[in-house]
């Protein structure tokens, strides 16, 4: 066997940690994608994702890619050409959203916020208010860029009052914190696997509610991918659900990807939802603590802060890089950059899925207490 | 552990069968998209990617999605709106290519061909003297529907004289039969992962030369897709190649499946490219005279027929479904339904990869041979 990578303790803003259970079950023999036991599988994931997403929308299923992908699905099934598109930027992937649209055609409306900063829903609602053509509302949910937290549920509600669908990203969000995409009304939402999930990189779970497919089959212009196609990829996920019937092929899903997907899943279910989500806010505590013990200072406000994702201040006289390589070379232990209005100025800290927990707390404090004391010394 | 799987043998048009060696290396610890180790493996696989497709082209790398979006990512970057395209059609695969086309606003010109027969250079040669404003000319070396390989050579060097570009699908040839990508002058080539190199599916390789760089450097339409555009990939792919420095992050890559992928052309490096197609030529023949032995008929002629596809006439009074089904459910063997013209008329049967060696050949011929004679009493 070849190139056996290190076991690193992956503490950055994603891949988080995986459990070995997920590891095993991306390990088992790969089957067809049209074999009736596939065909059940993949009833099965869609049942737990629309657990994890808080929605019974029939077309909750995961894009055969990484989270980019279910973010292009969104935009480039929802918007048409010439559609006005409100978009909401407090970070990276509020600009990536951008790139979306206007490559697709659609004609943006930016609202930014200063990095760090939440949308403010009322800055939504005036743009709303002076614009009556603006069709979507997209902004990010847990924007992985700053650590920062947005509150969807105004915003969908100005949203639907306007007549708008909402696109959110919730890459980081999603088993992490409360997200109730049917009680907030939300319309198409993408996450990515390797997150809060504790899945490997690779996959997209994305939901569609009806508004969201009415205008999608509305459409006077085909959709420009063929792969992300939503109205061809519901052929292949959706027909005759629960009979394990036969089904449209589509193209080649990665098999295996959703198996680990499946029993990360499992492992969701079997925790609980709102545990989960517990279980990130009180490690995060401990953590922030922790880091504010070493004179380390986090950089969002507490009331908007992602508990899965810390933005630390990089202390002074501290060489960024310097810094982060010792962890990973001394400890195997994955913090992450700042990207951005970030870059070089804060480290992220991730505690996603099966990284938060306990241990990992311990050694990450340790690790960075023992690091700065010598780069100090 | 949650929903074992069935152990399967694979032998329809993909997934084929997958070496233990590579389900183990698929199921290493996760490691971050940027950590050094894995920044080292992705030179290898870049590397070993142009061993297998014989080129030096640097950007050769694996799309992070399936063999769909591999083909999306060669239209969507080399084509632009109103570039005139040669699309040649010979079975499912040359349809898709036609869709990737009009959805991303080219002019198709189609040339088709009956299914079962290859693409005609002759016809290409027509096509690209009655109309000099084409600019790409795509085809499939190897159609998985049909079972038909084309020959590329011809082809691409009447796209070179006519100054145009070649597209060229063999997501079912890499690693199975002769590839020459440099050899033959190809610009644009997209793989699978799931076919003949015996790896878990969802990714793509691909590879481009100076001329398709060229054309994509020169565009004038943004890419509509920024998941797929090369021009940002390529800064994560290729940034410091070789020096296992930081580069550019784009999105997540897929971390697992690209140790699975490195594992499965570290084995097919060992076994020798040549070897590998002359295993898939040989388990072929072996299986083409034991299918007619037992009086079954190939469809495609043998001076065409791709050996690790076999497409085999199903006999009257067969049932196709209750025939599948049998040798799924008794035998744990998957072979292919017919897709298109040849649904309900052929099936698959794939000697791919790890799946082209002896034992699956007695397997499948025994399986065969007792279920028939069981449908017949």
């Amino acid at each position: 066997m070849s190139d056996y990578p290190a076991v690193r303790t992956l503490m950055g803003p994603g891949p988080s940690d995986i459990h070995p259970r997920v590891l095993q079950a991306l390990a088992r023999p790969t089957i067809g994608h049209l074999d009736p036991q596939f065909v059940a599988l993949m009833d099965k994931v869609k049942v737990l994702l629309r657990y994890a997403f808080k929605t019974e929308n029939p077309l909750t299923m995961a894009v055969s890619a990484p989270g980019s992908a279910g973010m292009e699905t969104c935009f480039t099934n929802l918007m048409e050409p010439g559609d006005k598109v409100l978009v909401c930027i407090n970070g990276v992937f509020g600009k990536r959203m951008l790139e979306n649209v206007t490559r697709l055609g659609g004609i943006p409306v930016v609202l930014e916020f200063p990095w760090g900063e939440a949308v403010d829903p009322a800055k939504v609602e005036q743009a709303l208010k002076a614009d009556s053509e603006i069709a979507i509302v997209a902004f990010v949910h847990a924007e992985t860029s700053t650590g920062v937290c947005s509150d969807p549920k105004p915003i969908a509600d100005l949203a639907r009052q306007h007549d708008c669908l909402t696109i959110v990203d919730t890459v980081t969000g999603l088993g992490g914190i409360e997200l109730d995409v049917d009680g907030w009304g939300l319309d198409a939402v993408y996450s990515g696997s390797q997150k809060c999930l504790s899945c490997v990189p690779g996959l997209s779970p994305v939901t569609f509610n009806d508004r969201a497919i009415a205008k999608i089959k509305a459409r006077t212009h085909p959709v420009p991918s063929w792969f992300l196609d939503l109205t061809l990829v519901m052929d292949y996920w959706l027909d005759s659900e629960g009979t394990g019937g036969k089904r449209a092929y589509h193209h080649t899903a990665p098999v295996n990807s959703i198996y680990a997907l499946h029993e990360s899943l499992v492992m969701l279910k079997n925790e609980g939802l709102e545990n989960s989500w517990q279980r990130h806010a009180a490690m995060h505590q401990k953590l922030a603590q922790g880091l504010e013990a070493l004179g380390l200072e986090l950089i969002v406000d507490s009331s908007i802060r992602l508990p899965q994702l810390n933005l630390v201040k990089i202390p002074e006289g501290i060489d960024d890089a310097a810094f982060r390589k010792q962890l990973l070379e001394k400890y195997n232990l994955e913090i992450g950059a700042g990207l951005g209005a970030f870059a070089g100025k804060a480290w992220r800290i991730g505690l996603m899925g099966y990284a938060a927990r306990e241990e990992n707390i311990q050694l990450c404090l340790g690790a960075i207490k023992e690091t700065l004391a010598e780069m100090r010394s």
